[in-house]
């Protein structure tokens, strides 16, 4: 596929600098500047010391007694090496090793793609939110639902490009499946490289994939070798395969990372009553056992390495077996891993997800809730932030505006600003001067902040209603629909400089020819 | 008007207590049983200590140094008496007497409605919540925007009685415009008496109206007057007319109350940037010392009287003037607000709310984040949590089934069973017994939990797009607009012994004989 910007950079951008903030492109709504948001709020702690102790004791009873299956015979073979008791695939960990391991970890790293402005810190208060990933299926107010397109891939670029909440694009925001698997990630990357200037991520789906991924992020960045290596560029996920078991790609692509200083997020999807226990605190010990067991093997072979905790914890539906998402059940999970993660000194990984089919406010009630429970587990990144639906398997552009509208909501409710206290906050003057018998609309105190005080939403409609009716009584899926469309249309891709984006064409060209990666995986 | 169950409760429950649960009318749903929830979360907090002193400090200096506006004689008498310094309708007061009058409120109360089951106490972990209150207009899928009316109200009642996580029906939640305002308050209530049987609050427009509710409170109730009084039996509401004015009829209704020992909740309508400082530190600031003067007028005609600081600081927006909700600053206002409550020992009420004017994603995620508010903030009591639109100036039985949803899964989120850590909750056994190969459904430590494992909604659909798009593709405003007609015309009334209901009704033709209440006010 060609390189998809094919008119040059100098003639789109004829306007100026001016001109172009000025297109329909970037001036379809007055969004707030790209800026990595820091939690400051205490997280919400369900557990007690002593429940801490006790999923602590638990998750190293799973590794020492239990044991997890590895599917790879290098990961096994290093886990022998240092001292596991091996059982064909099984390995069973001592408690001393897991707990020395998991200490070499990294408490916070930094990831620079190839715009370094965009550079994202991982731990601590930080937080960053990236698009949906991987949904097999499409779906929008206009078409229904559709199996996932290159176009819409595309789309969904665009969408994760332009507004300024998303802070990482990580896997393919809908899954292209009219590209043919050998050369999908090719196809992908280079288009999310030209497209995007965001954090982007690799696949763990075999070697061929992951060290295709890694060169190209290489060469977008204008990086030697050496430079690709020296710090976090690019990162993975990997799920296991629970219970209890990692599976053979997913172990290769998260060992490539560790050993070029590439992060890798360790993420079961432990869903409690159906892949773990039905009890929440099970669920929870479980995803933990099987997170560390893949990160004490990646401290082992790449000491230091940078990994992150991932939670995909959460229940099913008891009569259908359905996966449910943002539940009280899920809320807490998040809340009791986001524990854990700071007792083990490790970032963690949530999700904005929910079960619902189409946008509207059962979609928005879970969704919700689990934007919450990321900011009281203390989450460092939030996978799926924008455009989810129906479990994971539809990505929806009305969806993706309406999350970036709470997004946005999200960074101005972590503003100091809001609960400063200061003389010209507490504003007594005003007060006094105001009285009992004025507004506060007209006074010095009020003209010389109305501008910066409040949050200005793009997607809401704050009209009264017969105002909203006169205008078409537009519901919100249908606003956020219109404005997605908008927002494509007139999308501009950021700079990227000539040499870089003939260096990826000629990558992506050359190993096309070469007959891309296998697919018999 | 007569009573509204002109037939017997004899002969409409024929079927008996097990044939009176099947029928349609609480068997629509299942949901969970009445019970007050209790919030174990740790309150978010933004300010630090230095914020607590410095709003606490400016309280002070508004009631000492600017002093507020209070529109009713006796109130000022009164302050005169407790030596004010009073100028007209303006008295300030001094700081210690703010503080020792504040520090006579109880903590904590209990108040028990007609049925005793559904008292409700109010303060500490506790939280109750309740329907919408005094929205002008009525808006459902079918009719659109009407003004409100009596059959609304009735409507409004069936649901606030039908759901078990409304504990309280406060103020009437649509207003009934075809009803004369002479005698609505007496058909209100009396409706209201009849068709639930939990907490029902007095609007304090004037004394006739506080006095004939707290007559038919008490009639209800099968109380004395000396029982009456004995503990809280209802509570009132007042608003200040920010800034820093309280008038004559609100006023009276609450000396009234708490002369009766009935609870006073004082809860200042304060919209930075309108009737307030648009600095949300300043906006709490003005809202604190409008309820403090009230409090500690009441506190000083009724010492210990039961009181509760309520907060509906939010912003407007700057381009319109329209009062907006559940904004990011809105949660930190009221996140500030019950830091501050806590300060004071007090009690402390917020609210469900948004601008949206249709049960859609936006009124979704502005509820969701005021519900959140709640929580965080450590409210005990949540005014029109369930029902509201439009800035409160529509109801609306859609939202009202939806709230409720939310409302059941706050409920389910506080439940500690979520987060035990016990042997048998960490399912290390289940975990061996498992293994890597199989999955959960079928053993026995599902098997012995799954019923009750996780909550179950009544209004989301978990089903997957396919049997979801089968079954008619409908969106959660459109089931809850079926499930609130299906709710309605089932409803039965609670029991309320035949002599209350008749005196009820004596006492009510015996008032408008009288001509009701006058109307000038």
């Amino acid at each position: 596929m060609d390189s998809l910007i094919s008119d040059t950079p100098k003639r789109r951008r004829a306007g100026g600098r001016r001109g172009h903030q000025d297109r329909a492109g970037h001036a379809v709504i007055e969004q707030m500047p790209f800026r990595q948001p820091f939690n400051p709020d205490r997280p919400t702690e369900p557990l007690g010391p002593e429940g801490v102790a006790a999923i602590h004791d638990g998750v190293l009873h799973i590794l020492s007694e239990i044991g997890i299956e590895f599917l790879n015979p290098d990961a096994v073979a290093h886990l022998k090496r240092a001292g596991c008791r091996v059982d064909g695939t099984n390995v069973r960990m001592d408690r001393d090793f897991v707990t020395e391991m998991v200490a070499r970890a990294p408490a916070e790293f930094t990831i620079t793609p190839r715009n370094p402005d965009r550079a994202l810190r991982i731990g601590g208060g930080w937080m960053a939110f990236g698009n949906v990933s991987s949904p097999p299926n499409y779906w929008d107010l206009k078409t229904g639902k559709q199996t996932g397109s290159w176009a819409r891939y595309v789309d969904f670029l665009k969408l994760s490009q332009y507004f300024n909440c998303i802070h990482f694009v990580g896997g393919y925001p809908v899954e292209p499946v009219d590209v043919h698997a050998a050369i999908r990630h090719l196809d992908c990357l280079q288009a999310k490289l030209e497209l995007t200037d965001k954090v982007v991520h690799a696949y763990s789906l075999g070697r061929e994939r992951v060290e295709d991924v890694m060169e190209m992020v290489r060469i977008a960045g204008g990086l030697s070798h050496a430079e690709f290596e020296a710090q976090p560029r690019m990162y993975t996920n990997i799920n296991s395969v629970s219970p209890l078991k990692h599976d053979f790609p997913m172990l290769e692509g998260a060992m490539i990372h560790a050993r070029r200083g590439q992060p890798v997020i360790v993420t079961p999807f432990t869903l409690a009553g159906a892949m773990a226990p039905v009890t929440m605190a099970g669920a929870v010990t479980l995803s933990l056992a099987e997170a560390l067991a893949a990160i004490a093997l990646l401290q082992f072979i790449a000491p230091g390495a940078p990994v992150a905790i991932g939670t995909f914890t959460s229940n099913v539906d008891m009569k259908s077996g359905a996966p449910a998402f943002g539940t009280p059940e899920y809320i807490r999970a998040t809340q009791m891993t986001g524990q854990m993660a700071r007792f083990y000194g490790l970032p963690l990984r949530s999700s904005g997800v929910c079960a619902a089919n189409v946008p509207d406010a059962q979609a928005t009630w879970e969704t919700s809730a689990s934007l919450w429970a990321a900011i009281q587990s203390g989450s460092n990144m939030v996978y799926h932030a924008a455009g989810w639906l129906e479990g994971g398997l539809i990505a929806s552009p009305e969806k993706f505006v309406m999350d970036c509208e709470m997004l946005q909501q999200i960074q101005r409710y972590f503003d100091p600003a809001l609960w400063a206290t200061g003389p010209g906050d507490l504003a007594l003057d005003a007060v006094a001067e105001v009285g009992s018998g004025g507004h506060y609309f007209g006074c010095q105190h009020t003209q010389d902040r109305y501008q910066q005080a409040f949050y200005a939403p793009f997607l809401s409609d704050w009209r009264n209603y017969e105002a909203w009716d006169a205008a078409g009584g537009v519901w919100t899926a249908e606003r956020a629909h219109a404005l997605s469309r908008r927002i494509i249309d007139g999308f501009e891709a950021p700079p990227l400089a000539e040499d870089r984006r003939e260096a990826l064409a000629e990558f992506v060209a050359q190993r096309k020819a070469e007959g891309g990666a296998p697919t018999d995986f």
